[in-house]
């Protein structure tokens, strides 16, 4: 009835899908249609940010939830626009540019002050910190551009949901707000309820957010968005829980990042907090979480969704 | 037939609807309705960098653009929506939201390190250089998620429009394009055309697109568009050459910042270029500029907007 699912096919199709679409709309060629091109030393910085590196998880969880809610549409009968399937495309990258300029500022001097990622220079130490937080700031309003495309093919309720979604994820109810807990947080003793709304806010919020991206991209019954809302949260606080436990278990160079820094800052982590086998266990119940959730959406096909969430608690990096 | 027209009336009237608006708006409270709250550390400095001060030019000509244009929709027998008149006040904190949040990143240490802004401490000198930089960031993003209200009475196609002119407006190839160009051209001659390039990007392209979403809350017609973004576009470069002439006439007091700083850094400007009375007669001139293209707007009442214009060529700070 249903054709076999090969993860590695589907990951690397829409990964290729995804580089080649982050290669060309972060470009100054994209920008060739507007009344101003953006300068090349800018492009440049914020190429090197977004470009050549990245598991690019979130887009890949956009990719998925969008695919299992137009599986669920055909199977209603409904039609699929070709406009919604770039759309997805368009979302997709736009929640890595906002996770792209997160890092970049995140690495900044006066945030980790780290040197190396996805096993490069960062961007301050290559272009500067002030080309750095301009790069960062550019990235983030090119999220935005890229969900509003001026074609009136594409509905206005899809790209205002879009926006809105995306906006909350990325703002102060979300990953900055996340993150501004998290400077607060140093060296002080979190309990697991506030180290968990941290992580929600942090990584969490976008997580979810990529997933009902991909959602708002084609017309999911409320069933199923509610279930996806539930395989997002639990996706995005074992995303979390997994980068704590491999902070202390993988080295630099499969991180392509720092290894150890956590503890060395004194940060509060679910390690820290519950020890390493507890937080190994917490991993493997959110996972089952997002299974359950998936199998309770009443779309026909999560496969790739599934296959996601055991990557993601499977990882090694 | 038309009622006198007070300008000082005007702007009071607006200027307490925008306070009012940003005050309810950036607040822990907005964010309530939402899965997570914003905390309440980070909300402290994004409030410090937008609330109580300011002139809000660019809400101000948010307003005024609106108004006349829905003006013109009575004249028409158009009926203008109370959604409307929402969403431009919601567009005209958007707007100012995107100006605070470049101030910030601007003033920080690694740009260029001021110390006063309107008069008071910069943000990062009062809570440090990381949260200015995320204060900055979540300003960014709340500015988006205000030009999407989850209300279905918010035409979508409003939305989005206003989503993409603030993302162009505020992207590489408008505001941070023109700061990375800025940055690029310390200590080096630019001619007349790359400065007027770069302040389009840096200030002007914020200030058209203030203009232009006005008139996006409303229905104008083509010959109205164009009449405004000839207007924009004039009062953009006009804005420039009249900081550029302050820099160098008014002291730091007036200013509410560090005056004479372009010429310390020894940073290209329009005065330094065309020397101060050429600039006086180049601001002038600019001004004409926008009135004309407002007697062509076919607009029915431009006086806001005329009024606006001689502020902003006539202001001392």
């Amino acid at each position: 009835m249903t054709e076999p699912f090969d993860l590695n096919h589907w990951c690397a199709h829409h990964l290729q899908r995804v580089e080649q679409a982050l290669d060309t709309w972060v470009s100054v060629d994209a920008t060739a249609d507007l009344d101003h091109a953006a300068p090349a030393e800018l492009m440049v910085a914020m190429r090197y940010a977004v470009l050549d590196g990245g598991k690019r998880l979130r887009p890949l969880l956009v990719m998925a939830a969008f695919e299992a809610v137009t599986q669920g549409m055909r199977q209603a009968g409904l039609a699929v626009a070709a406009s919604d399937e770039e759309l997805a495309l368009r979302a997709a990258c736009a929640v890595e540019l906002i996770h792209a300029y997160s890092l970049v500022h995140d690495d900044m001097p006066c945030m980790d002050n780290d040197v190396l990622r996805r096993g490069k220079p960062t961007v301050h130490v290559e272009f500067g910190s002030a080309s750095a937080l301009l790069a960062g700031d550019a990235l983030q309003a090119l999220a935005f551009e890229l969900l509003t495309p001026d074609n009136a093919a594409v509905p206005a309720s899809r790209q205002a949901c879009l926006c809105r979604l995306l906006a909350r994820a990325a703002g102060c109810a979300g990953m900055a707000g996340g993150q501004a807990i998290d400077l607060a947080s140093v060296g002080r003793a979190l309990s697991e309820d506030q180290l968990r709304e941290m992580h929600q806010l942090k990584t969490g919020a976008l997580l979810q957010a990529s997933v009902m991206m991909g959602a708002a991209c084609g017309d999911a019954t409320a069933q199923a968005r509610q279930a996806l809302q539930t395989y997002g949260a639990a996706m995005g606080l074992a995303f979390q829980v997994v980068d704590d436990i491999l902070d202390v278990t993988a080295d630099s160079a499969t991180l392509g990042k720092t290894a150890g820094k956590d503890q060395a800052q004194d940060k509060p982590t679910y390690v820290s907090l519950m020890g390493l086998e507890p937080a190994r266990r917490y991993a493997q119940t959110l996972f089952q979480q997002a299974l359950v959730a998936l199998a309770a959406s009443g779309l026909p096909d999560t496969r790739a969704l599934q296959g996601l969430a055991s990557l993601l608690v499977q990882r090694s990096s």
